[in-house]
């Protein structure tokens, strides 16, 4: 397992102490029965991402969310360094099942700085994605909540996301919500 | 003027080989009369934003967008240093005026990397502003072309950029599209 229990950064993405320091008393929504970022649900565990993950299912999980590809350990790596020489730009969550050293659950705070608005900084969560057998555990929602709080903490003017139809509902509890007259358009270059 | 002419890298945000060297036989768009990177139209020059661009009208020019607010010249250049220190995830393209030495168009391509589709990138077309005086010389159209061709080269899977209603038919030249059932959420947390 990815040693950054307590606090101790050890070949994590980002400083675990900002996932661990968060202000949850801003968050917006409710969960029944109560879990937090240290205390996700039974035998599970929250925590950023780690370079050991490849290892730990990280790729597999994402499959479930779209196309991966094969990607090798080199290839993970050299990823994992390039997004840790951004300075506070990659802000990737995950959840690990104890038990199975699995990580089941995933999202992703991508930072974009910004000269505008006084050189602010905009947030976007981006890849959440939790495993199908940890469906129903609100843990999405654990997921998504920890990263607009955190976004708020690291000072975003805003933060937004991308989510189809039948998702509007789940994210209108965050305070998101679709602008009016805003489009979002994309132009998709190669399939993998 | 900042000195990147002639492909010299001198405090500009990336190097401007970049920029003069894309291969706009890749342009999904057309222009009348010709305009190019290397010639966007008499009296204008095209390159990566300068460090220099503070007392160049840059804030002043993104003022016409959103806004902006106070910043100082130590903040313009710390962020402008915190985007450097983010390899190969700025692109600031911007035009300047050569007589009046202003920056009178801009545009930001920003790099996301990702782990799903092979480790890829994804692309995102932010703050495309062009002067008020120096609208109707497909300087606009110029700098979505460039930044969309520069995501392609770069290899980014897919790019992206969020519009108003009215301006979805403009944008759909470069080959972009509205996502059926794709929406787009937002939450602010702040006004500056």
């Amino acid at each position: 397992m990815c040693s950054v229990q307590n606090g101790i950064k050890e070949e994590s993405l980002f400083d675990p102490k900002i996932l661990y320091n968060l202000d949850f008393s801003k968050s917006t929504t409710q969960y029944n029965p109560a879990v937090s970022v240290k205390d996700p649900g039974e035998g599970l565990y929250m925590r950023p991402l780690c370079r050991s993950d490849y290892d730990e299912g990280y790729m597999s999980l994402l499959s479930q969310l779209t196309k991966v590809g094969d990607v090798s350990r080199e290839e993970f790596e050299a990823r994992f360094s390039a997004m840790e020489s951004c300075p506070d730009s990659y802000y990737i969550v995950v959840i690990e099942d104890i038990m199975t050293k699995k990580v089941i659950g995933s999202g992703t705070l991508v930072i974009e700085q910004k000269f505008i608005r006084k050189c602010s900084s905009r947030g976007r969560i981006e890849d959440i994605v939790v495993s199908d057998q940890y469906r129903g555990k609100q843990l999405g929602k654990l997921l998504v909540d920890t990263l607009m709080i955190l976004s708020q903490q690291i000072g975003c003017y805003k933060v937004s996301l991308e989510c189809k139809d039948n998702m509007v509902n789940f994210y209108s509890q965050f305070g998101l919500a679709k602008e009016e007259g805003q489009n979002y358009m994309c132009r998709r270059f190669k399939e993998m």
